[in-house]
């Protein structure tokens, strides 16, 4: 059993390695019997499924391996002949997740996702490589909307279908609702955060909101419930696990927000004060602007360089957050999160709670 | 037990004027639950749950029609204590499609949908006319996209819960995974030829394919499959329903084809030749090229009006199909459809088939 704080990344060993092996294994195989059923449809969908399975590939698997500790925490045992359904429902949860990304590129006219093209924009590439008939953007759109709705449609197909046959339905249909009634209410209050002004009375209150939505509940603290409910855990179990779902999660959202403002570019692999450049309606920036009430040159300087592509502006923008005491404010809440969240798995069994205590570093002390 | 061809529209009675009624009630109590849920997220949220409201309020409830009629024919009761989960269902398939005609409209960039701006031409103006940050029309899609993935994982939710609730979700899982699939399929298969070349080779095949599963299946077959299965109805029942609905809701779009260049606009209330300005790939074209082959000046006609917004092109499009004798041909596999969907009938229940029997009329005989 763990409890304290201080372990660094360094020390967790990587966990649930047979997890890994077995949601791909899972993942190919709903995938390859898909696109046999879009062959069936025509055979020129072929290419369409192609496009799911090598954005599929790439995930990094966080939402599975908080699901497979819910389930492990919840009593969930490991042998792998007991492990089929929550490993299927782990993989439902990456195809989810293949929707989120798809159509959040969409609305966010990303060109990139994991240093590829995104797939509206790799789509409207090969359409007008093609030299094809009609707008190549609009082609781009219309196959990224259709794929994140298969992704979405075939998520519910293989939750449901699992869930069922372990006859647990009763048990996860709620959490499974939630989580996705949940991410989509705070990509939605995203977007709308987003057209408002900055200065919207208001909008620190919004993006902590966002961040309970569309980050803890939807990455930590429902992929755990999904997973215990399936073990069939006893409601303190749940509970425990989902007060450390929501603190973790809002933490590694709030480091994330410190990361794409002063992350190191050498490190993230992003450009320095990139959540800047994109305007992002991060609880940093809000909270920055708080923080800067009444000095007004420094917020000049943040609206300034607030959705920016100017290179100094962004400079001077990141600099007028760091005097805003925002970032210590952040590093303070996070650790207050990190302590809570770990003091939430008091009487886990060990090895969840173990694990569960890495994934916590490793999510709030990351530097990419 | 009807049989027969020639009843003619007016002869058929309104159909279960109850399950209406009881439709409208389902949606509202669970567009409303859904509602609350989203203001609990963040009351901002009240309007984006509004605009799924007023959407959906205009459905025309054909799917839930067969749907019901699938239910009465597989031997379900029309007693409201009994048949509460096929009203559910049924108003499933109205969330379905509304996440298919929001996406669908984003699309094909269509402006208005049954009269009214469509979704994010409506949210688009009101951005800009409040004068919001950002690119008005990027935040319509943005919305668009969100409102309609929303609406598909509730159609889920609503089915699953209504399922399990019966005991069922052994019955219609198959017909509720296929639908979905089969409906994304084909409108990823239209989207994916309306890139090629018009006189691309197999574009007659797949229109044909377009029409099977974006339409028949998705509005005719898969409905009463539900229906069916909900009720528990014996494999022959269900097989006879199918069959009924695959040539019914073919027949459906050939009508439509047909409408869509010859339909009265006094009547329609579209424009002459509507389909040929929007460039529609329809059997209907396909299967005027094939008749034209060989008659260049009809052909070039047909290439120049298609996809024009020029009234004399248009009509000169119009003239070369109807000299193609494809709508001959259309109108002839129209009349062999209905004959074999009304042969299907044969021993279903008498209130059904007469059902049944009137919906197909209604579909294919209508002149909008």
């Amino acid at each position: 059993m763990v409890g304290q704080t201080g372990r660094v990344a360094a020390e967790i060993p990587p966990v649930a390695p047979s997890l890994s092996a077995a949601v791909e294994n899972t993942l190919a195989a709903e995938l390859s019997a898909r696109r046999a059923e879009l062959l069936a449809v025509d055979e020129r969908l072929g290419v369409v499924a192609d496009l799911l399975v090598d954005f599929i590939a790439d995930g990094k698997r966080l939402r599975p391996e908080f699901c497979w500790w819910g389930w492990r925490a919840g009593g969930g045992r490991a042998d792998p002949a007991d492990c089929a359904p929550v490993v299927r429902i782990a993989a439902a949860l990456e195809l989810i997740q293949a929707c989120a990304l798809v159509h959040d590129d969409l609305i966010d006219r990303s060109e990139t996702r994991r240093g590829r093209p995104s797939v509206h924009v790799a789509v409207a590439k090969s359409h007008a490589d093609a030299g094809y008939a009609g707008d190549s953007d609009q082609h781009g759109l219309a196959v990224a909307v259709l794929l994140g709705d298969l992704a979405l449609a075939w998520a519910d197909d293989l939750f449901t279908a699992s869930a069922h046959q372990l006859r647990a339905l009763d048990r996860v249909q709620q959490p499974w609702r939630a989580m996705r009634t949940e991410v989509l209410a705070g990509q939605l209050l995203d977007v709308s955060m987003g057209a408002m002004a900055t200065d919207e009375p208001g909008a620190l209150a919004a993006a902590m909101t966002v961040n309970r939505f569309k980050t803890a509940a939807y990455t930590v603290e429902r992929p755990l419930h999904l997973g215990a409910g399936l073990a069939g855990a006893q409601t303190e179990v749940i509970d425990r696990l989902r007060r450390y779902g929501v603190a973790i999660g809002t933490a590694f959202q709030l480091r994330d927000d410190l990361l794409g403002v002063f992350g190191d570019p050498t490190v993230t692999g992003k450009p320095a004060g990139g959540d800047l450049t994109e305007g992002k309606r991060t609880v940093l920036v809000a909270q920055a602007r708080t923080g800067l009430a009444g000095t007004t040159a420094l917020l000049a300087d943040l609206d300034a360089g607030f959705g920016s592509a100017d290179a100094g502006a962004v400079a001077a923008a990141t600099a007028a957050i760091a005097a805003s005491g925002a970032p210590e404010e952040l590093e303070q809440r996070i650790s207050a999160l990190v302590a809570d969240g770990l003091d939430a798995l008091a009487g886990l069994p060990d090895d969840a709670a173990t694990a569960l205590h890495g994934l916590a570093v490793r999510a709030t002390a990351r530097r990419r």
